[in-house]
């Protein structure tokens, strides 16, 4: 029998009641945990086929056939389940929790009798079981097994799948570590660390926080095993180096994020959970360090990352090329993951800032507003044209499509929009943290006593926010709120007084009383249109601003503003004014363009061109692409 | 024996004599030759081994050993061997004459009975000849033999090289054409085109036009061979598609420029050749429109054309990123062979001035000042940086190399200055256009008697031309001159006379009288720096400028304005002043550029940036690189 003692969960603690994410939850609830359900079963017609689901049918031997897919198929399926599991605290349902159990027993039997599950080696490369690190996902495909099954478990207090993944853990702690006889290696694509974690959190096994402590040291040491194993080293399109795993050094002696996006933040994910668990202060220096450098350095406006498309990459400082970025989906969730490990680790609102960054602008976009069509890359430009023709575009996608071949995005975002309450606080001894303003219904455990904040708001869309507070029995303890860098002015009230309190070190400010029932906190926000620079290292960004309201950022699409959208100008001294239309908030700003018939089909001409102006519109960032596919997009606009 | 006729050659009528010019053809015949010779023979150190010397000497028995680099590396003796030829007019040198006559013995025992050379084939696959007309670049090969036995025989009078050469085509004639028993193929990589008629205009043999007429009709014609024998097809790296060899369509239906832009050069040039020398209309129609479409929209403002390092190739229009350009050295040649010809078929000043923009900017910016280093490619913006970590910026060279894997470029720019006397005239019955204005002394033969026409000038240093008119008798004839697009307002005059002349529609002035000895006409082209606009189309040009005087386009360098180039902005009202360093011509002008340390490490700021003055510098874009290497470069600046 497994032991499980509870350390922390917040899985159950939050209730969405929101005018923007309780759509979305539903979203994702009703329309794409179905529409996935469908798409790993290869019933979706036109979309690139999963066959994720049969690939265990076939491993567990009720189908026969080949499998089919990439070699990390299965953790589309356990992203599913995750993504299911949080749906139902939201939306309880027999039907899919059934669902889930069956498919749990499909997995179940795909497992070996040793404890292996890998519908890939086991179907099609029986004899070469961890002989892959840099791309075979053995250890990537059992962390999204643990997670869906920390997942499940926590929000159904079933253990069938937690049984399951403590056994495949068992088996792959026989196999690597430190200790004699056992393999010195890690994964190449990081995911079972964070996994491991949140497994010691529900299941108290040292075991499991060792397992996870091995791998983030053992990483990077030199001489390297994935340079040993590895077959692919010369061939230039699939070998990307050592630093694309985040194996070119030790991970304590990392100075700059490297490789592969979304293998960094699940490493950096993991990397925080050791030092709050640990305490250990090297890494969290280390992890400060690399914060600094992804978000200062390496981060685009909207909380994408990985600006190089040829290994889905970080690239060097201030590379941000808008038109051929990368940003993957799945790398603006992992550093939504890892902003909230920050958090953790100590309260700054630098990490929750580029987390809400993050979730409204690069992550949301990577799905449809109905839900069922997917952005894999999210450019902060596009030009259709480019795409079809250029090679150096060929990864970006100027319309969003039903499924891919590789399929890592869309169930990500199913999971993260679904588990959107866990993202919203943090909690001290004696301190409530709020980081995020959703309105939601939490109940906290302060001093062994129930203690619900009800949060009442439409931001984005207005920037007020109310807190009722319900303690069960009156109690003195901090509650911070954090004001978001681009707030430069703020009211806070509570029980309609103004308080004046300055904002902390970490932009935060804390109010202190000892609360009862029918206290009340009010707190605006006010959402002014930003004009956003990029330091001018950036260098596709000079001369150019970009749109941005609280968290979210703008863009220009085709749709309203015609073709050839880089060819506007918007005047230093010109206002964006708010508009509201067809429940989309968008702006309109006065700009100018270029006549483009007095060109005569010239292309080089002396001549000063002719202006004229121009009535330019903007809509959400994460909206793009919904309307008109394979039009124009952009965020960065030309300032004259 | 051979029966050769002249029916034109230019190659022995003009003597350059002139400061730019002759300091060039000085640096190509007594550096750059000598310094070839030896990379031909792998005795430069540090340079990728060319072996192409030592695969004749395999190929010919009198050496044993393996073949070594490109299939077409013979193009690169062949090359080379027509720079010594045209060097020998400037320089006559008994001992490179020798060295020649050595080199063609050399070729002439490495060809086969049945008339076939190629080191490649012959050596490495015997079995193998015309297999791969995509990549094989066996008729490429023959065209460049053919252009240098044409040039050793115009400059020397000898024919050694000539009959190798005829006795190659007899064979490739009796192979291939549209007659029963003969292979109907056309080569993936034109050249062989406009070599077959250089070869006709001096042998008269009516095969030599008719297989070069078959060559064009033949390509594109579908079902396309190519796909039939090409075993590449799918493997995305290698098979570039039909209109990578612009064989999508038969040439006469093809509108747009297509493919690999050397190969289409070649293309467009050996179809004027035809069109002139048959009269077909229709060709020259086709000419014109993808004249138009080349240089009207998809032609960098350097002459560089080909705007994908990946196939080398045309992208689609207005398609000109500044980074990540190829414009590969030997293309902006190319386009200078097409644009001569063009001025063969049609007087008119745009073929010249594009010409000429080549010359003095995307040709020159191939060689180094000292003639023994190159580029290959030559965008119009490098950032080391970028450079270094960007996949897709990997075939930019911030730095010139002493010689490449591919050294297709370094012996074609060599020939192409070397020749440069050829590009300055064309002549009609009773017309001589003058095209480039260049100090040379030349000798046109007007009905029957010798008339010399002697330019002086420091063009374009400055816009003064002196034309000294030497008629054997005195004769009466137009000379026309070209007024370049750029040049608003000049003056002309004869024996010191002011004349009103009014421009042609072709863009000439044309002069008319009874020419006598001592006859000078005097043009002066005004040399004003112009800021020079994209066509908006140009995405990556919107709201910059380029500076240009005359023919001659500038460029930022790190050297003179520190790194971050892309930070300067110049200001609308700020005008360009002429500097003059170290014999340098360059540029000042006042521009602003963005505080950086304001930033404090952050990335994005709604904080309007400070601007400081700065003197920016600008220098010739063909000198670029010449100092420190791998530092930043730039030719489009923002405008504020």
């Amino acid at each position: 029998m497994l032991k499980v003692t509870s350390q922390r969960s917040t899985i159950n603690q939050t209730k969405i009641k929101d005018d923007f994410w309780s759509q979305w939850i539903d979203i994702i609830s009703t329309k794409t945990i179905p529409y996935q359900w469908k798409a790993l079963n290869d019933e979706i017609e036109g979309a690139p086929p999963s066959h994720s689901v049969e690939n265990f049918r076939i491993a567990s031997g009720q189908s026969s056939g080949t499998f089919h897919g990439m070699p990390f198929q299965d953790s589309d399926v356990y992203k599913w389940i995750e993504a299911a599991s949080y749906s139902l605290i939201h939306y309880p349902d027999q039907e899919l929790e059934a669902k889930i159990e069956e498919l749990i027993e499909l997995i179940r039997q795909a497992q070996q009798d040793d404890g292996y599950i890998n519908t890939y080696y086991t179907v099609a490369k029986p004899n070469e079981r961890w002989t892959d690190f840099s791309h075979g996902h053995e250890l990537y495909c059992a962390g999204h097994l643990i997670e869906a099954a920390v997942a499940y478990y926590e929000v159904t207090n079933k253990d069938t799948l937690l049984a399951i993944a403590n056994t495949f853990v068992d088996y792959i702690d026989s196999m690597f570590g430190i200790e004699d006889g056992k393999r010195k290696i890690y994964p190449g694509h990081e995911e079972i660390e964070l996994a491991l974690m949140r497994l010691y959190k529900v299941t108290g096994n040292k075991m499991h926080l060792n397992l996870c402590i091995y791998f983030i040291n053992e990483r990077g040491t030199q001489p390297s095993f994935l340079l040993e194993e590895n077959t692919l080293i010369g061939e230039r399109d699939r070998w990307f180096g050592l630093d694309y795993h985040q194996a070119h050094a030790p991970v304590r002696e990392q100075t700059t994020a490297h490789g592969h996006a979304v293998r960094a933040m699940y490493l950096y994910t993991g990397m925080a959970d050791i030092a709050k668990e640990t305490g250990d202060k090297e890494l969290k220096k280390v992890l400060k360090r690399l914060w600094n450098n992804v978000t200062n350095q390496k981060m685009y406006l909207t909380g994408g990352i990985g600006s190089q498309g040829h290994g889905e990459r970080f690239t060097t400082e201030y590379d941000l090329p808008n038109d051929v970025a990368y940003a993957e989906t799945c790398a603006s969730i992992g550093l939504m993951f890892w902003a909230m490990r920050m958090l953790e680790l100590e309260n700054d609102r630098q990490y929750a800032d580029v987390m809400e960054t993050a979730l409204y602008n690069g992550v949301l976009s990577g799905i449809s507003l109905e839900g069922t069509k997917y952005f894999y890359v999210n450019p902060l430009e596009v030009f259709p044209s480019a795409v079809e023709e250029r090679f150096d575009h060929k990864h970006v996608e100027p319309e969003r499509v039903p499924w891919f071949g590789c399929a890592c995005c869309p169930p990500n975002i199913a999971r993260l929009i679904t588990s959107i309450g866990q993202y919203m606080y943090t909690t001290s001894e004696n301190k409530i943290n709020v980081h995020l303003y959703i309105g939601s219904q939490t109940e906290f455990n302060v001093n062994g006593k129930k203690f619900e904040i009800i949060q009442k708001t439409n931001y984005p869309t207005d920037g007020k926010i109310l807190f009722d507070i319900h303690p069960e029995k009156p109690t003195t303890h901090e509650i911070s709120l954090r004001i978001p860098a681009w707030c430069e002015e703020f009211t806070v009230k509570i029980n309609n007084q103004v308080i004046h309190s300055p904002i902390n070190d970490d932009g935060y400010i804390t109010l202190s009383k000892e609360w009862t029932e029918k206290d009340t906190i009010e707190l605006e926000l006010p959402l002014l249109v930003e004009k956003i620079r990029a330091n001018p290292r950036v260098r596709e960004n000079i001369g150019k601003i970009a749109l941005k309201r609280g968290p979210v950022v703008y863009c220009l699409e085709q749709e309203d503003n015609g073709p050839h959208l880089k060819n506007i100008f918007i005047p230093r001294d010109e206002t964006p004014i708010l508009n509201s239309i067809d429940n989309i908030t968008s702006l309109e700003i006065k700009g100018v363009r270029y006549e483009e018939d007095q060109w005569e089909g010239n292309l080089y001409s002396s001549h000063e061109p002719v202006r004229k102006p121009v009535k330019v519109k903007a809509v959400a960032y994460h909206m793009w692409g919904n309307r008109s596919p394979r039009e124009e997009m952009l965020v960065w606009m030309n300032e004259i």
